[in-house]
């Protein structure tokens, strides 16, 4: 029997960096607000997985004019966030009372694809972790002080999401204290002594946090 | 008096990842060459530049078509490019013969904005160099045998150009021995023992290398 396959969804950003009132997770990219694209990828990956969406309580009664406007009636479990991203995972992962695995997702990376999140489970059954990554297409250095040092790219990687873990894995990880060196669900894991295993993402999965990846979304959408 | 500027802007690139018979920098973007669209960027910024242009010889002669297709009459220097980037580089620094500042940019970064090559200029002309580079927005991880690595990515820049220097600091750190190291002209510059003092970039100058850059550059473009 397969693991039963959980996503939680963390769309707690305020929209400061986009400039717009709306956070920007409701912002619309091809007349549905991004949340919803995102949550639509995970859907068309499985009919059966379940999603956990995590959002800011002040923002329930957006979400839930948008789902009458758009007429999005998929199952979910809408679990309230918390003051940083750290402790909205936490609260989603609350929500897990069963074994299986879980993919944890930025709600405004609305471009992930059926065979990323496929690839993150399929990874995640056999490593315990799958952690989507790319390779750097740009030179890279590090400040130091006053100068800055060239590395070797090939060694680093950007991380993206999907992160998915064992279920019992990384609720255990959760339960450590906050750290500001968690900026993200990776380095919870790693600090609990795990191995971090990557997989190749893509460059087209895009986080949205500026008004020019809301214009490029859109264009690699239209695509 | 203010120094002589100068700019060289490399395309050397045969257009393999880009899936093209045509070499990625004479792909069109809204109508023109994207390597047309990068040396407007230059003659914008400054009608008095002198703009050294480094192409494959065999690409002389579509260069020399795009032109006259294009009624693109600007002058400049056109210099055969070397083996690699270092050579081809090298090649247009030798066409240099006075003091001066030059901005050394792949052609294939289009979207370029007179400010970023103004304050490329202003700050070298101070610091004997200036490179431009952004923050990273996602997480990165070092890889290290099986395993990764989280590290702060507050303390890394991606790296892009314009990098422009001093005429005689980076024509003498050109006359080193090729390295597998070099990978931009500030690698070159650090291994002379150069200081390389990076300045804010912006996430639109992109360097197209793939289909969806195309498809993102032209986005950015509409806006």
């Amino acid at each position: 029997m397969n693991a039963t396959e959980y996503a939680i969804i963390v769309a707690g950003g305020k929209g400061t960096r986009i400039k717009s009132k709306l956070p920007k997770q409701f912002l619309e990219l091809k007349g549905l607000p991004i949340l919803m694209h995102t949550l639509q990828a995970f859907y068309r990956y499985s009919s059966s997985i379940k999603i956990i969406l995590v959002l800011p309580e002040d923002d329930f009664e957006t979400w839930e004019g948008l789902c009458k406007k758009h007429n999005f009636s998929q199952p979910l479990i809408l679990q309230k966030g918390g003051d940083s991203r750290f402790q909205s995972v936490k609260n989603g992962l609350d929500k897990i009372d069963s074994d299986g695995l879980v993919a944890i997702h930025d709600g405004v990376r609305p471009l992930v694809s059926e065979d990323i999140i496929g690839a993150s489970f399929r990874l995640a059954a056999v490593h315990q972790c799958a952690v989507a990554s790319v390779r750097l297409k740009d030179s890279i250095r590090m400040t130091d002080q006053d100068n800055t040092k060239a590395v070797d790219r090939s060694k680093f990687r950007l991380i993206q999401t999907p992160q998915t873990f064992q279920v019992d894995l990384i609720k255990n990880a959760y339960r450590v204290k906050e750290d500001a060196s968690f900026t993200d669900d990776a380095s919870v894991a790693e600090y609990s002594g795990h191995i971090i295993s990557l997989f190749e993402g893509s460059y087209e999965n895009i986080k949205i946090t500026t008004p020019e990846d809301l214009i490029v979304a859109e264009a690699l959408m239209r695509k």
